[in-house]
């Protein structure tokens, strides 16, 4: 129903001045679309002391559909990046960013059209470590049957609606044989429902170096939480950088947040510097994504 | 001492008709070195029955150099792949990949000229990984002060004796806190022995991101063990691929053991089409390294 109610985090940094022109942009191009302006960001609210309050996340629980600008992490110890605790909050359990070369934006690559599907609440990510005596430390990365096998069926998904051909699951099976023999165990069941989709498996390492030779061979790409952190950035250097690359983070229940994913640039905010262009895209997709 | 005896494993698929080309530039080079050829490889020694013998090892530990082609893993449950069993075997703490942009084969950079210094021996590469319950699987990552030191180390030492002016270290200690912390503490301790050595930190997503946008921004990279893997295939994407990057791996008691990083590529095995480049050019480094 019309007009789309839709939360947005302008954030820290140059967020406010790129919400400024996604609004604009929106409005100028006639999007019925009110926005619910809320307050997260390192700078603490004055009328709450609050980073981040619980109306900022029944916001977007409620409209289903927001745009979050860069924020920066808290200072000072124990404060967990605010990224990640909307991420957990508000179960955003797979990060879509599509990836393509801009006509108005020369870089070495004039042939990239990709996507990348990466699972958000686990992997590396678990926030498990500890030091074992003095000198050793581990991390533990933890990879699950059910978030594996509702990452995969996004993607899966998202490539039949998208008419996309191919997913290619991103891992390092040979080495983490349980862990990612898992992922792609998830990741082979989901294919078989999806006869219409291609699906392949592709070694990290070799899958960075064919991005580079030729992004061109890639379509769909699902994949564990860092290296999804990891290929999303690189697919990114290829078309520009993160100022020019959409993002959205899935949720339970079919929420949306688009993000942007730069930094809050504190050495430009309030410039007029900062190319809102991520933020447009990501924005314009966004409600596509929420009208279908 | 003249002629160096250097240890030549051939190796698996196209690894025997690429030494073969290794000897003949070499011995046109006029470079005093006598091969000592042992077999290691998929195919079981029909003498011995074994895919590794002892006497193999004991070449590299006593020429202290060597050569070694693609080796493939044998095939069945339970076989660990050659390549890991040679790095702990011989104590491989450091992997270095020297990469640059070669006049002769045009890709999308032609100011590639850096050096991945990978840590070869821990890490993702533990190998220790457990269900815990069914549908919930972890892999432990282990970093050591130890093993972190050596690498770091190992990373200066290279750059100053190569007249190279930076040290990057490659990590995501925003998110593994204490693991790639522990890496980057090691670092810090080591870089302040090297005040001529700029040292800086950087995240890896960001890295990778910078290196398909701007590769010349780069000069050593020192890094935990799967980051290695991922940057320096990446690295060898942006000149042109695997068959052309030189490889070494550096041991205990200045052990250096040159690698072809490429594959075995069965497929085109035999006929006279694989490239020989990366394993000449190690072969040349490896044989300067031993020199000095
Ligand atoms: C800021 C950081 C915690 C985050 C991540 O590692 O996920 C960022 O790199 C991203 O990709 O959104
Ligand atoms: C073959 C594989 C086990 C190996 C690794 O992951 O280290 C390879 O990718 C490499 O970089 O030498």
């Amino acid at each position: 129903s019309y007009p789309i109610r839709a939360t947005l985090f302008p954030g820290d940094g140059i967020g406010p001045e790129i919400a400024e022109s996604v609004k604009k942009v929106l409005a100028t191009a006639e999007v019925p679309i009110e926005w619910e302006e809320h307050f997260v960001g390192t700078k603490v609210d004055p009328r709450t002391q609050s980073y981040l309050t619980w109306e900022s996340l029944e916001s977007v629980r409620k409209n289903r559909v927001g745009l979050k600008g860069p924020m920066a992490t808290p200072i000072g110890k124990g404060h967990r990046s605010l990224n990640l605790t909307l991420r957990k909050e508000l179960g955003l359990y797979a990060n879509v960013r599509p990836c393509y070369s801009l006509s108005g934006y020369k870089t070495r690559y004039d042939d990239v059209n990709l996507v990348t599907i990466r699972e958000n609440t686990e992997g590396e990510y678990s926030g498990l470590e500890h030091q074992v005596v003095r000198g050793v430390v581990e991390s533990l990365k933890i990879i699950t049957r059910t978030a594996s096998l509702r990452v995969a069926e996004y993607a899966f998904h998202y490539a039949r609606a998208h008419g996309r051909e191919r997913v290619s699951a991103i891992h390092k099976a040979n080495i983490m044989r349980k862990t990612d023999g898992l992922f792609l165990e998830c990741c082979r069941e989901v294919a078989e429902k999806y006869p219409d989709i291609t699906y392949e498996e592709v070694i990290i390492d070799n899958c960075c170096m064919m991005l580079v030779k030729n992004p061109a061979l890639f379509d769909v790409l699902v994949m564990p939480n860092l290296y999804g952190d990891i290929i999303s950035d690189l697919c990114a250097g290829l078309v520009g950088g993160l100022g020019l690359t959409p993002s959205c983070n899935i949720g339970e229940g079919g929420i949306a947040l688009a993000e942007a994913v730069h930094g809050s640039a504190p050495d430009i905010a309030g410039k007029n510097l900062a190319n809102p262009t991520g933020a447009t895209v990501e924005c314009s997709y966004d409600v596509t994504a929420s009208e279908t």
